[in-house]
């Protein structure tokens, strides 16, 4: 049950303590859990940059809706998914898997054309949709990553997608911003969730068994 | 770095051995995990139904493409996101978290109002959007919970949202399909993907660092 421990343990922290830093061990395995998470098709359509820089972090305060949390914590987490599907992009990773496993190039395009078919007509913004939704996978395994090392996070969606985009040069790189992960160490005292009862739906309210 | 290796055991099973079911203890401690996964706002914006009954399972399968492990698996979960966000629906979230807190009730109404302006004028694609994205969160930790346990689990997207939630009756619950969980044992012999090297991108190409 220790995913149990860690899920019970974890809240999302309101205020850190800015003294306190995340060793680049720790910060390495949680970015290992986002890294081994799965994604659709295995694509990984999005990607995750990590803040430290202090002059970055203090601009993205106004962009998080003045929250000084990305300010204080020690280190950002960016997830930033794909702005579409391209043919090069689906191409690229299925290259890499026939690659590493010994196989021919072109094993899997009968898949691959499904995907391309299945994507490249859609809009931008289709496409966006579902990029996005997989950085929620990765990110909630860095999230569980952090509590098995009792460290602390935040999930963040709250802050202007366009103006972190603007800040740090993602449309450029095709990517668009989706979440934020403040990462440290709780400052207990002046943090007034830190001592609330977790909330939850009771299971049979979340849940229905169709036997 | 349990969860490490419970990432680099698990992969998206493929052929499941229909003679082996996971145990409802087990099952629970899946659920559990997902129960107590964050989501945006707190709102667990989402349900999960549980099917063993091997008639809904069956039928299940031509509204999966055709993917015999939604019959073959010995647990199948839906996770379906609320169709759009309400008054209601946000005010009972925060009653019982007020409730359970031993606090006054509207305690939180700035936050829960600011929630209101924000989601009530959006359109319910626009709201499904979002809850659909928490989903993914529950969905996450499930997969990691479940590998723990060494259950295996198969992600999955490719279904017809339409019948399914036809099928199982979601829309008259307020709710919309967003993804499928088979769990179960694999079947190793007859599973292709089962000893395939598990492909990702190198951490250099998926993390960028700003220090």
């Amino acid at each position: 049950m220790a995913l149990l421990d860690d899920l019970t343990w974890r809240y999302a922290t309101k205020k850190y303590d800015p003294s306190k830093k995340v060793s680049d061990k720790d910060i390495r395995t949680i970015l290992e859990a986002a890294r081994l998470a799965p994604t659709s098709s295995g694509l990984q359509q999005y990607r995750i940059l990590v803040i430290t820089n202090q002059d970055i972090k203090d601009k993205m305060v106004p962009i998080a809706a003045g929250q000084q949390i990305v300010a204080e914590a020690s280190h950002v987490l960016v997830f930033a998914a794909w702005d579409r599907y391209t043919e090069e992009r689906i191409d690229e990773i299925y290259n890499k898997t026939t690659d590493q496993r010994g196989l021919p190039r072109g094993r899997f395009s009968s898949y691959t054309d499904k995907l391309k078919n299945l994507y490249l007509p859609q809009t931008e913004d289709e496409n966006f949709v579902h990029t996005a939704r997989q950085a929620y996978i990765g990110f909630s395994l860095a999230i569980a990553q952090a509590a098995e090392l009792r460290i602390d996070s935040t999930p963040m969606e709250g802050f202007s997608n366009h103006e972190l985009d603007e800040l740090l040069h993602l449309r450029t790189e095709g990517l668009r911003s989706v979440l934020l992960l403040p990462i440290g160490y709780r400052d207990t005292d002046n943090d007034w969730l830190a001592s609330m009862k977790k909330v939850r739906n009771d299971i049979n309210d979340f849940v229905k068994f169709l036997d």
